[in-house]
């Protein structure tokens, strides 16, 4: 029996979009996925995701996505604008822009394209770890509301505690899936990518301000792949290769359970200690 | 000596722009840096950090960029447009565009920013390898212009001939400077982040359509690091994670001689086989 009545799940809200004026979308921040500062931004790269799926002259899925995160996205109502650059025989990029009150919080591009089969390989292995239900769930402080709709179960590399001391290496891995459990598709997926709390925290064993500026999603995964992974817990492992004068580099990756690469990520985090 | 009346460095005179109507930058391609079809990727992005270095408006120094190519750019001029989209205490954020007869071929986001002291860490060692003078030179087909002007010494992985059968993995590894040699500076560390060929070529030892789609570069270097690195050589490396339905991904990485992690690149690319 379907609940007709049922509200939607926490993140279709978070990522609804609206038609607005002069062909904008109207989306409005939740409390549930709420940040330090503003909303988390894995959140906001599922709203402009979802922005160029829900678009009538959308060609193909999601391919590739950089989100450059240039302000802080206030509580409340936001703009989004989508804008087809070039459409091409099989693929089409895009250019968004997140505003509220006509300034410009966030700004991104996007391809998306039509998967054609070709031969196929994938050469990095999914870490050898032991099953979800092996490891225990284990969240973030409860202040980082957005990290309450995920279920995260590290593997290595938790977030720090207060007697935490430096760490050797910038690793976290963990299997994640949204709380509560919701079918994976592109908007989730490209949130999930940024499910890794900044590395300077784990190195250093301590929080400063740290925040994305830049991050890039390349979505492995056609939409079949995607609904395959359905509820299922989704392996992710992340690892800084440079902290240098204020930046940070963190690449990603994410694994469905049957060890399909289903996405890489990367970005670059500014930081202050 | 000076010799002032020495004409440019090719890479120079490629990513030479001037002043044109309204706020637009005007370029041209040059032959000596043609691909197959237009010019090398590499170049372009040059371009573009050079748009953003030679603007007035500039903050600070380029430590991310991101460039989409959407269709091909055709021998001859073409204009470029800058746009601050904010300017923050240490960071700014852009949006440019290369157009021809004004149809965009490429967008790019950019952030440039002031480098502060922070406490710092490279996790990622440079691979062991012997030096470049150990190594010989070994370019593309001559066919391929823009390789001529690149001294690429390969370590592993180089560009397979007619005879090559399929490789078992998609690492390169070389050795990389300007030809004639050329100080390194911000345009020529992004240029240098494309000149792995596709991944693809390696693992199946054959050529075919294949091409960049979105290229992202960090500068882990500040200005100084890159100034230090002078003519000498630059050790490369670059692998794919993913070969998928017509896509697939390059991660790079370029040290300098010393050690210094100068930049991660990471680009998807289309090829149909």
């Amino acid at each position: 029996m379907t609940e007709i009545d049922a509200p939607p799940h926490p993140f279709d809200a978070a990522v609804a979009l609206a038609p607005a004026a002069d062909g904008r979308l109207r989306g409005r921040t939740r409390p549930e996925y709420a940040n330090m500062v503003g909303p988390f931004g894995g959140v906001t790269a599922a709203t402009l995701v979802q922005a160029v799926q829900q678009h009538p002259d959308r060609l193909g899925d999601p391919i590739s996505l950089t989100v450059n995160y240039a302000g802080p996205v206030s509580d409340g109502d936001f703009d989004v604008t989508a804008r087809v650059v070039r459409t091409n025989r099989t693929n089409q990029h895009w250019i968004l822009e997140l505003a509220q009150d006509g300034v410009v919080t966030t700004t991104a591009t996007m391809l998306s394209g039509l998967r054609r089969d070709t031969w196929s390989d994938t050469e990095l292995a999914m870490p050898s770890v032991p099953p979800p239900d092996a490891v225990p769930a284990q969240g973030f402080p409860d202040f980082i509301a957005w990290a309450r709709n995920y279920e995260l179960r590290f593997v290595e590399g938790p977030v720090p505690d207060q007697d935490a001391g430096e760490h050797p290496d910038s690793t976290s891995t963990l299997w994640v899936r949204d709380a509560p459990a919701r079918p994976l598709d592109f908007p989730a997926l490209a949130s999930m990518c940024d499910v890794f709390y900044p590395r300077v925290f784990l190195r250093r064993g301590r929080y400063m301000a740290a925040g994305t500026v830049s991050l890039t999603v390349y979505f492995h995964a056609d939409a079949e792949e995607i609904a395959a992974c359905g509820e299922d817990h989704v392996l992710g492992t992340a690892r800084t290769h440079r902290f240098s004068r204020g930046y940070f580099d963190q690449s990603a990756r994410l694994w469905g359970r049957d060890g399909t690469l289903l996405a890489s990520s990367h970005q670059l985090v500014y930081f202050k200690d």
